[in-house]
């Protein structure tokens, strides 16, 4: 997988792409990933990329030319089936089944845009999709972006050992259930004993109930993608506002 | 404001912190922001911060011991009222409102998971709150606090000119309205005549209809927290599904 990401600060993206899980990816030949300062493509002499809106109002937008060019001079070079993604708060909420699709593709562009916005036509027909990673207002999309990379790059195959996904919060549509780890007392504050038990099928069912009334009592909106047994569903009626 | 990062990969940040609108905020002395490798207090001769998970299953939790003692260090040495807050896909769903609401303290601690997540006593009884920037799983929660960092610093007061918020995305609980920069046309693709027209009045009726069609087509659920005239509600009817 190819991944391009398009931004007026590509000097961002440096600590988080060679730190940790995304360098050992790309180490191990999982993904390559470019970023490209898009402001290399506007067409004027002051490489100006952005303007004023029509029709009044604060701050400036990017303009069209400067990211339509360089998305095309970067499916020109790629020559694999691109889909391009618009980083925006006015996006589909992205969630970890749109990681798992993107995953998918063979050469993902990414566009962050900064400042106020950008030009309605980048929205409409330069971009496949847009994607918002939650309900707040960023400067620009670079954080947004390095969402997406990590996201979607710590699902490819050989990049984390696989049993681990099985654990991860959402991957089964609940929260994970409380975990711990030594001291079994740290200043009072113990580790629940089952836990420490050695009996594992009750300690898959502490973690299954767990798991349960965690998520009917955070996040009750999750419940209704996952299937629960009849008795599961009674187990659950106390936690439920 | 000051803001306090734990996380064992101090690395990531450079370039965030030290990029636009962040920057300019330190700059002109509106936050100070500083991250910490919370390895430094790790009390074995080793440094390990993480250990197995009683009870069995994969990978690695982060200890109590070190996260405990860093926020300890972190609060004495601020003397301000500290509020800390943990990264974590569990917690309550981050948005502009817990934005601003984290912006009115005096010191923020944020503390970033890794691994396969961390003794449950961290989340009971060292932090204030627990966010989750949306639904879906990173390597760390580098990336999340990085989200929190600049979108509570880009409201604190002298940081962007105040009139540029009234326009954010979800600042008034709309998704933003269309805007188009020059040129009126880029290869066909053209601006809305109303946009054109210098009519002031007219400009601002179909930046508000605009804004509640995009509204209503692709985040219906906003719509809730929205306060609408009676004309409105027929006005935006057609477009809900």
């Amino acid at each position: 997988m190819h991944i391009d990401v398009l931004s007026l600060f590509p000097e961002m993206f440096t600590g988080v792409l060679n730190t940790s899980i995304l360098k050992r990816a790309q180490e191990r030949g999982a993904v390559t990933i470019a970023v490209t300062d898009f402001r290399e493509y506007a067409d004027n002499k002051h490489k100006n990329v952005d303007d004023y809106p029509f029709g009044g109002g604060a701050g400036m937008l990017l303009k069209p030319e400067p990211l339509f060019a360089a998305v095309e001079a970067l499916k020109q070079a790629s020559g694999k089936k691109s889909h391009v993604v618009l980083m925006s708060p006015q996006g589909a909420p992205y969630t970890h089944q749109k990681a798992v699709e993107l995953g998918t593709h063979e050469h993902l562009i990414l566009l962050c845009g900064h400042y106020e916005g950008f030009d309605e036509r980048i929205r409409e027909y330069l971009v496949d999709e847009e994607v918002s990673i939650g309900d707040y207002v960023l400067t620009g999309g670079e954080l947004a972006s390095m969402v997406v990379v990590d996201s979607v790059v710590r699902l490819l195959p050989e990049v984390i050992e696989h049993d681990s996904h099985d654990d991860d919060s959402f991957a089964h549509g609940l929260l994970e259930y409380p975990q711990y780890t030594r001291p079994a007392d740290f200043n009072g504050m113990k580790v629940p004993d089952v836990l420490l038990s050695g009996h594992h099928l009750n300690i898959e069912k502490w973690r299954r109930e767990q798991a349960l009334i965690r998520t009917a009592m955070k996040r009750p909106d999750l419940l209704l993608n996952v299937e629960l047994s009849d008795e599961e569903k009674q187990f659950i009626e106390p936690y439920l506002k």
